[in-house]
């Protein structure tokens, strides 16, 4: 199947403009796509050279998150498809809110404001990474527990980068499962936990990949490793979480919002 | 100022129509808003629990990105100002392309097909952080180089976690910048390189809050550090990026787009 092109036009990093071109598009599975980012499209110098990009490329799709006007006008002259979010989405808002859109440059889509903190979050992350520094558990927002490579570090960045959430992650070993309860250290902080879980196949399939054909990675092993840490999970009526067929974002956004 | 309130309702995770929101509405200064995210409703059961909490808050603005027609219309029910992302851009696209939409459910957001390559770059950027395991240098996309607490290490994972792009950071120590070139182990991978830097108050403003009053935080030390690191970038002729206004996301997007 020929790859229609959509370029993704943002006066910033165009997370944003990308993120919409991506769910529309998912909703014509007939065609296939290919995707262009051009971010940082802030002056008439690079809106002209964009728009002589998109002439020179045929049946070219443009989606667009500029608000300066008159880079947005330089854009039309490319004569491609443009889908500009803000011109479909924001006159509806004008209406509701009665007052006039102010195009606000590229510098304020509103991510800078929580930086420090998500910095931060970042940081204490690392720190409280696989049951390191486990005296400042109290400083977490969240506290992920399960077995190894269940996906709790990603998870606990992913937290910190997109939400500014301080998430620490701890391990439950072999020697955790043989026990009755939780380690003692998790005990003080159980209304923090969250439980991650996955299907014994797949999570056999990632250990597979690290060290592979070990008995750390065997089925037998896995299952026997998620059978023990659900019956803990259970014990102290922790929020389970099975992330088999989750990616990060959908296992984050679930997080947050339990 | 009264913060009006604006809700973020996706059949998905919400990064989405929350980037969108946060974008429009910070074209209108004049007011402030207070956002609710309302992600994974994708039953009429949830819709209708969240129409009802949006009918019950006054004056609420909705965003949305439901693909689903009948939840959709539940939501129209709430009887607030409602934007579907996807109602007020699809068409446009429908239009261009010649083929109706096919709502896609909440699962095909573009994000899952490349989940995995995203978890191995974040183990790989975990791997390789703060210079551990050079000899896997070879292995990466980009190598980040620049002193201490230039935000290396929330870059490499951004660029993993949003990106997939497998990223390496190796430090410049005050031992490295005494030299006259970059260490021996980055010299193999030059082409490879992205230079960090950051003005030396800013610097110092984030090693002080690590080691408060200490040299290592001192607006003296940083200076020095950093001019002598943008002279080993500038003797090996390395891309600088200048980070003191950027954002994680920024400084990622520009890398990702040399």
């Amino acid at each position: 199947m020929k790859k229609r092109i959509a370029f993704c036009v943002s006066d910033h990093t165009g997370v944003t403009v990308e993120a919409v071109a991506k769910s529309v598009l998912a909703q014509f599975p007939a065609l296939e796509f290919s995707l262009i980012a051009l971010p940082f499209i802030d002056s008439p110098e690079k809106a002209q050279a964009a728009a002589a990009q998109i002439a020179a490329t045929p049946s070219a799709l443009v989606f667009s998150t500029l608000s300066d006007p008159a880079l947005r006008s330089i854009l039309r002259d490319s004569h491609a498809s443009l889908f500009d979010v803000f011109d479909l989405v924001a006159p509806a808002v004008e209406t509701a809110l009665g007052l006039p859109a102010i195009p606000s440059g590229g510098h304020t889509h509103g991510m800078n404001n929580d930086y420090e903190s998500r910095m931060d979050a970042v940081n204490f992350a690392l720190n409280l990474d696989d049951g390191l520094n486990p005296e400042r558990l109290d400083q977490a927002d969240l506290i992920l527990v399960g077995v190894s490579r269940v996906g709790k570090t990603p998870t606990a960045l992913y937290l910190a980068l997109q939400y500014g959430l301080r998430a620490a992650n701890y391990p439950l070993t072999p020697d955790d499962l043989a026990q009755d309860s939780l380690p003692g250290v998790l005990l003080a902080h159980l209304p923090r936990l969250r439980a991650l879980t996955l299907a014994p196949d797949r999570l056999a399939a990632i250990r597979q990949v690290r060290y592979p054909d070990s008995r750390y990675a065997s089925l037998a092993q896995c299952r026997d490793e998620l059978v023990a840490a659900e019956r803990l999970f259970a014990r102290h009526a922790l929020p389970v979480l099975d992330t088999t067929r989750m990616s990060v974002e959908e296992i984050a956004a679930h997080l947050r919002h339990p």
